[in-house]
């Protein structure tokens, strides 16, 4: 794959930054952004980044003045650290139930423009104590099931009841409808990706249809996923798209062909700390750095970008390298790698190592790391 | 499974604790502590517990209260963490190669009793020009592989070139051989893991011997890994054992028979975000909460405790339980689960709730938590 640094590059930054450690390629970064809204922009949809990836709203920023229309957020908690940044327009693409964080939700409702996700009658109860009284309604976005089979109604009965339900209540503001086809990370071609993103935008098109038809005014029809958003977003009921991992990318983004490796931002640099055996290099980066996830879609634990080569296992703070070739690396050399799973990983580390074209490094902090509740 | 909490116990912490949370259930908690102590007593053996599963200096002190000797670590900047604790026996059972750590390592060195792992004659050249002035030398441990295939070397030629290299240095002290069985992990009966545990210790006993016979002298024979010291520490040569994750127990240890379910003391309070299907309940526990790793030795990624059922899939923010029978719990609930893998688990959290029999409410900070540099 190509490769950002030249091996010069690479040893100078490693001899800068203690590893295992979180590199983002500033170019890649900002072009995947500018591109990520060309495309949304060319479908006249807007673009509201799921943030769970980066976690950082320096990120969220750019991909702001970037002409992103708002952010999404997993969790309350990352909503709070966003609003402390001074980002006003935020999706809570999730449901809200534990009470002590619909206290906390009433007071972020205050601040800023906020939009939750609901899918069951019962949060509409747990909702009215802590909103009945609220100045402005909240915004609801129906979450519906496109095949994932995690949170979700179907489409059908349920779906206009859940409707009815929330657009009777004073002191909710029915905006729409939402979907996450996270079920793309079992596709095995591209043609299955470009499947799922298809069904996916005709599915959220029938339930608009369904709704309006039942009078319900759905004035967002929204879809996620960094593989569905380039086929989803093109049917024109769609008028809104929220991928989080593209600012990355990841080698399971190029497992499922939806991004060349030239396209990856995201690297952990680790060092080779034991070279045991021959065809065997062991480097600093475990489980706790690479995180395990992903190794079901891509076969591996890590793409080494400066080495022919794959992670065949990780143990907590040790990462095993299976080479074909003996190597030149030696203990303390630096390996650059493209983890399986960016967002997982992203939340493991406390700083990103921003390097740009004149290979400065500048730290962020991942500021909403860890903010799961 | 036994279960710590009664049904309203529980939905009173839940109703103090935001989901998801560590919680840790002292009384559990301390008897573990002092269960490996005696253990490690009996055989004369001094227990040196690696710290890297609560990454808590407080626990750590706990550990040394019941007679640990000093403290395992994985990283630099895990023993950076505990030495500014004032604990001042660090083991850092890992090869340090990178030139920037090799420069911390030598002012920690100047700070407490520091001992650190090698496996390979290059790593003595490393240590050189930051060591050759020191005013005592760097005590240092061989790193044995008795059959992990991570790093060590094996029993053999190889080994005694490499102590006898290290002996040879006047900035070196070789304090013993060390190992960590981690391949019992793949074990799948109690009779593997105490065959594993067995071999463990011979294997330690032979390398002692073949090292004396060439005149040098191995003060410590050190072995690891929670399931298998119960049978490498009756090896006679054995002296010193490093298991780390005994303090909490998990789902792992319970699928090794390493633990019964009742002496767990970790576990992810979780809240029931949706229940879209009969059968399917949606909690706020994900990867990021739960981490995906353990799921290859247990078949699941979580075992609930206060509902029948199991969490067949986990993506970031959303862990999804199957049941059996439909539940009674609904949106907003606790559910109450062992994770797979505790100390993968504790690194992504910032605090635990410690629960003392009274039901009183402790936060500790995971202090040591992401330093993987």
């Amino acid at each position: 794959m190509k490769f950002p640094f030249t091996s010069e590059q690479l040893t100078k930054l490693h001899a800068r930054i203690e590893t295992p450690a979180l590199i983002v390629w500033q170019p890649n970064l900002e072009k995947n952004i500018a591109d990520m809204q060309a495309l949304a922009n060319r479908f006249d949809a807007a673009l509201r980044p799921h943030t769970k990836t980066h976690k950082s709203p320096l990120f969220a920023q750019w991909q702001l003045n970037a002409g992103a229309k708002g952010i999404t957020v997993a969790k309350l908690s990352e909503a709070e650290v966003m609003a402390a940044h001074g980002i006003d327009d935020i999706f809570i693409a999730n449901q809200i139930t534990q009470v002590q964080k619909l206290k906390r939700l009433r007071k972020l409702h205050e601040r800023i423009h906020l939009t939750v996700g609901l899918d069951n009658p019962r949060q509409i109860d747990l909702l009215r104590p802590f909103f009945k009284d609220a100045s402005t309604p909240l915004n609801v976005r129906i979450e519906i099931d496109s095949g994932l089979k995690r949170c979700g109604v179907t489409v059908g009965n349920d779906l206009v009841e859940l409707a009815k339900a929330v657009a009777r209540q004073p002191f909710l503001r029915l905006d729409g409808i939402f979907t996450h086809a996270g079920h793309v990370y079992a596709a095995r071609s591209a043609a299955q990706v470009e499947a799922i993103g298809k069904q996916e935008g005709a599915l959220m098109a029938g339930a608009k249809t369904l709704l309006q038809k039942n009078g319900l005014r759905i004035a967002t029809v929204s879809v996620g996923s960094t593989p569905t958003v380039p086929f989803s977003v093109r049917n024109p009921a769609v008028n809104e798209v929220r991928p989080g991992n593209y600012v990355f990318y990841d080698a399971m983004q190029i497992a499922l062909h939806a991004a060349a490796p030239e396209q990856v931002s995201l690297f952990v640099l680790s060092t080779v700390v034991a070279h045991p055996v021959a065809g065997r290099l062991v480097i600093d980066a475990g489980s706790k750095a690479l995180h395990t996830d992903g190794a079901g879609v891509t076969g591996h634990f890590g793409l080494p970008v400066n080495i022919k080569g794959k992670v065949v296992r990780l143990s907590e703070e040790h990462g095993v390298l299976e080479l074909p070739e003996e190597s030149t690396l030696r203990l303390g050399d630096p390996v650059l790698l493209v983890p399986n799973h960016a967002c997982a990983v992203a939340n493991l580390f406390d700083v990103y190592y921003l390097i740009n074209e004149a290979l400065q490094i500048k730290t962020v902090p991942v500021e909403a790391r860890g903010k799961s509740q």
